[in-house]
């Protein structure tokens, strides 16, 4: 039997209709805004309903570091959904939204794979309800605003060398990083250098996916810092007038979308910051409504858990008060092998002496999130090309560092291939083992906890920085922005700033290049190496491919 | 008793579920996909199957040339549409959607007003079912799919000069008129100057609007000229496979979104080009698919008749054919006394005078839409302040052209004050006087349409144009371009290109500053001064008013 792809997969599903999916878990159906026949968003009057029910469990799925074999996070936090859901446990996931512009490049879409997948995924990876749309939106309002303001006579007094607010765009367009606008004359303002970045990098998504509730986004959107004066003065969103507009055109886009995966079960889709530059992580709206909602919410963090985890911890749950009580961290044979040393071209191969190197990355992840007070068990999430020797390589090496690795098959199964899994995890978080603590407190200045996540989550040597940037850190702390938390950028490839580190590297050198601050989200960015803001699109993109087909099917998105 | 506002009558309104609305003109649950419980687009699948049914009369809603002091078309339009309904009649409305920058900058939203709106009133003038930000996405995936041609090789050999493709946002956003961008280095492409217009000037709307269905759509939008070569031979988003993948971001936009009046009658409002440089109407699809359902269609053109109606007869009726059966003109008694050249402070004196020479504008418009052999009747759009003796006179002029002049009160009675007026359509409408033609065959040259608008609808007395221009239509008309329609961009003040002139200016001249191609939705723009194409916001924008108060309204849009 020929296999199926995801698209052809999907398309098979008998999907329920959206409002029974929310029926199942209480939501009346005036409580639940329908787009289309299979999404819909939770009203905020639902929500807020909710607020004296118990939580369930949170459970957190997180990965090895990234490689181009492939890991299936999302897939495995589709399939655990399913799998605890098989096994008579109440449950649902929480996932990211992708991001348009990505699509019609590289890699086309994605929503979990095989036959643990969020449906309808055509939808998910095209427009889905605008929420992406209306956060470009609002970013380019307040981008608007500031031009505006300082072509009628600039009150304010922002210095134009000094405005920081790009624009946003969610494409793939590298002609927009740098330019230079307001050219033509004086009736198009003053001329100044600006840019877009792609909507996921907008300081707004982070904001969206962090804010407790509505007025909470319209607090954090006027607290954003758009520009700073000749004094070096901040001026904020605030000034501007611009957050209460902001705030409506997000008024729909902050309410959880509802979907159901392949088995039916319901899933939050909502928010997709980027996981460098910000937390990425899905909203915290979504997730503290689902938890209200089920007993075992099975969510994701971007990336490895060198940066997806830690800052789900560090950001995220800090500041949302979340307690997560058991994390999985996916791993692939082939992933531990790339991670051994093993060449993409040679995967299929069995070499478990390799293997066992690259386990070290897998090792010190499990390390790192125990470091929280979390529990944790390892998903290898099978291909078939493993070997039996090979997954049995695996599951010594983590449980000599004293935890499960158990074998998931829900790519090729769904939840009967990962019920083992399920039962473990349920297992844990009802254990209360978890004892969760962010990795440093608030009151740590700034470029210690920056050392801190350094040391004791990427086991670097020494972070060094320039002057200037320890300077702006202690300027911001003077400005009351000591006690955010740090967010790192730094490629996800490796432990270390170096992409072709693998493995467990030691005492390497982080280099902190530059700090952003993010006032209306609320953490402090520290850029080590490059960071695309902005992608471009490769020398063939998936768009050439993506048409209707006469059916009606969206064609090469997959 | 207080006057009520716009939006406190419309939070009045007792909405029907849409899914209700739907019903009542036949369509089928399954092929209304719901966005909210009050907003619904109706499937492709269920229009296709109307292809064999008979067709309802189609009214055209059209007016004087629009003043300070406000006409109220789309008023008249949403109420005839009551008004029908109210004596019996079948009928529905069929208008565009408003378009998000502007709301934050001068005006605010637009949907109708006092007893005569669409609702959801706020919706509609938000996001409403995302169909702009698609248009918005599709028009600069095929701007980044250009830059991205030229980076990686410049296969197609674009003069990096002739990008004629710009890129697109809706906002009102000075800064982004002209810009020069991929700056920065050997990653970012090569620097040009480049630009932003906002949405509703995009192409990729017009084309959403021309399209008979999606294939049709597909194929327009391959048929957009973005470049030309050193050679000066087009280039086509076909040739950068860019088709495929917008036209996949159009399937939803695509489809007419139902509302509902505020008395519960179903509106179609979907799309809205610009009325200069394109078409200024409604999508042809949400017509079409109205007349199959409904015995008499409503529906609206931009700006006075001179632009709007023109270019519905011209462009949307030739193109889509369409058979319109009869016309109102709508008419203050206000507009009227401004156009004879009374100040807008002075209009609440009576000026009988002065207004019977205003008239002068509407008589005009009478016989130009008569001439495309459209019968006509007058709407007098009543305002408090207008005086019985104003109110005669304007009839008395309208009589005396050989046409009704009918008072209507809707916005203050909703039907109740407008069932003359539908009566007297009705009748119109079933009279089977209408022969519609349009004003010139195919076949004219590019330059002589130019002329016969100029001539018979505008009265100028010449035409002028460079020799550069009068070449490019030839050259065009050498391409295969000739049989299109031409789309006259003139200020919507006057029938001159002055705005300043009111009245009925006679053999004044025109002068075509520049042409455009319009390839994909397949018409010739001739520029007669300046049209802007990127609006501003004013010094103190809409925006810094517009917030959500704390019982979850949104307050300052209106």
């Amino acid at each position: 039997m020929a296999v199926k792809s995801d698209i052809e997969i999907a398309r098979m599903a008998q999907k329920k209709p959206i409002m029974e999916v929310g029926a199942g878990l209480g939501i009346p159906a005036e409580q639940l805004a329908p787009y289309g026949h299979d999404k819909a968003k939770v009203g905020a009057d639902f929500i807020r309903s909710l607020a004296d029910r118990p939580d369930g469990k949170l459970i957190l799925v997180t990965a090895i570091n990234p490689t181009p074999a492939g890991e299936g996070k999302t897939t495995t936090t589709v399939g655990l959904g399913d799998g605890l859901n098989r096994i008579g446990r109440k449950a649902m996931i929480c996932v990211r939204e992708p991001s348009l512009g990505p699509c019609f490049g590289m890699k086309g879409g994605a929503a979990g794979g095989g036959y643990a997948q969020v449906i309808p995924m055509e939808d998910i990876n095209l427009h889905f309800t605008g929420d992406f749309h209306a956060i470009t939106a609002a970013h380019n309002l307040l981008a608007a605003m500031i031009d505006n303001h300082v072509y009628w006579g600039n009150a304010l007094e922002i210095d134009m060398r000094r405005i920081t607010w790009r624009r946003a765009m969610d494409m793939n367009d590298r002609a927009l990083r740098q330019m230079v606008g307001a050219l033509g004359g004086v009736a198009n303002g003053f001329p100044r250098e600006c840019g877009f970045d792609i909507t996921v990098a907008s300081e707004v998504m982070a904001i969206l996916c962090l804010a407790e509730d509505f007025f909470d986004l319209e607090r954090r959107l006027g607290g954003i810092i758009v520009a700073y004066r000749r004094d070096k003065s901040p001026v904020f969103a605030r000034d501007l007038k611009a957050d209460g507009a902001m705030a409506v055109l997000l008024k729909d886009a902050m309410q959880p979308n509802l979907v159901q995966t392949l088995e039916n079960n319901p899933a939050f889709v909502h928010g997709g910051p980027f996981a460098n530059i910000a937390h990425g992580c899905n909203s915290v709206i979504a997730t503290k409504t689902a938890l209200k909602l089920v007993d075992y919410v099975v969510t994701e963090a971007g990336f490895g858990a060198d940066l997806g985890a830690e800052k789900f911890f560090d950001i995220k749950c800090r500041k949302a008060g979340l307690m997560p009580a058991a994390a999985v961290i996916v791993a692939t044979v082939r992933a531990l092998k790339m991670n051994g040393g093993v060449k993409k071209e040679d995967l299929g191969r069995e070499d478990v002496a390799t293997l066992t190197r690259g386990c070290a990355n897998l090792g010190r992840h499990i390390a790192n999130v125990r470091r929280f007070g979390v529990p944790v068990v390892v998903a290898i999430n099978h291909f078939t090309t493993d070997t039996d020797a090979e997954v049995a390589a695996v599951k010594d090496y983590v449980s000599r560092h004293g935890a499960d690795a158990i074998l998931c098959r829900h790519w090729a199964e769904g939840s009967a291939g990962i019920s083992e899994l399920a039962q473990r995890v349920a297992e844990l978080a009802d254990g209360g083992q978890a004892e969760f603590k962010p990795l440093y407190a608030d009151a740590m200045p700034l470029m210690e906890k920056i050392e801190t996540v350094a040391s004791k989550i990427y086991h670097a040597g020494e972070v060094t920085a320039d002057k200037a940037v320890r300077d702006q850190l202690i300027a911001w702390e003077k400005q009351g922005y000591g006690s955010l938390p740090v967010c790192i950028a730094k490629t996800q490839y490796s432990f270390s700033t170096d992409p072709s580190l693998r493995g467990a590297p030691e005492g390497h050198v982080v280099h902190v290049r530059e700090v952003r601050l993010s006032a209306g989200a609320g953490f402090v960015v520290a850029i080590t190496g490059e960071i695309m803001t902005m992608p471009g699109l490769p020398s063939a993109p998936a768009a050439e491919r993506i048409f209707l087909s006469d059916e009606g099917n969206v064609e090469g998105l997959f």
